[in-house]
């Protein structure tokens, strides 16, 4: 199933910069078949939801195993079945 | 991974009372593993963060079964490497 | 106009436990004339949406008057016009 | 106080398509003192922290007045004291 989704991970503890981990997440997300907008509050995804989920899980483990010891993560996800969910087409 | 998480699921487009899906993403939320919470603005879930993450598609694939056109979904994930987190620790 | 919400206030960079911060929002919340529901991922809140609103800005300024650097808030509103919108009738 | 923040209105129960009502709401942030940036999944804001979260209001009490029955809007917040929030700077 296809979906487009907006992510923002947030590490807490980490000090009052968090760009060093946003960093890893964009580049975790790069390595995959997604398309990726960044932007100013979180980065929006247009892909396979099975794999949009599993980012999630890839991007807590290898953020916690380079030294984050609490993340908070915040995924919109929306599906539709009436045409395919894009990106492009959710701007107006 | 231990995570808690934060569930709500918005169907758009079905009404302004959207109850029976919320019944059936609770439903579903039941029948896995999980320490389930409802309150007033989502459902707060404890549990394995792979199946936190594949309940959230299982719940897109079923609504969208049952007739859902445009699901929307929000999800908070919190996990920590200092402690196992329970949504008893998240209580003040 | 009456509203239900949500808010969750996220500290960043004050250390891996943030419950004092979440004391005081608390705190500031229960001064007002809201109804106010605590859970393991927010705070849901009942009330006018003027102050509800309000609410978050004294937040923000009290805990950065002692000593928060950098304060993220998720705040989710609803209002409806079909009936008065409660907790309670969030519940199921 | 300066801020950055995100908003998203959802209307419950108006159909599939929302992006009429999407449409309205850019329309009243643009009447206001801020810098708006729109992308796929919401719009972000820097402006006055007052001034956005009277925005919120007024878009609801608009949307309700031209026939929105159920409003949900996810607002996100970003305060900090050791520089002046902007849309700029939270890009990488």
């Amino acid at each position: 199933m296809k979906a487009t989704a907006e992510l923002q991970v947030v590490p807490i503890g980490e000090g009052v910069s968090v760009r060093e981990e946003i960093r890893q997440v964009i580049g975790l997300l790069d390595g995959h078949d997604f398309l990726v907008e960044t932007h100013a509050s979180g980065t929006n995804i247009e892909g396979e939801l099975t794999e949009i989920l599993s980012v999630v899980e890839e991007i807590h483990t290898r953020l916690h195993a380079t030294g984050s010891v609490r993340l908070l993560s915040y995924l919109k996800i929306e599906t539709r079945t009436d045409k395919t969910p894009t990106l492009a087409g959710k701007r107006l």
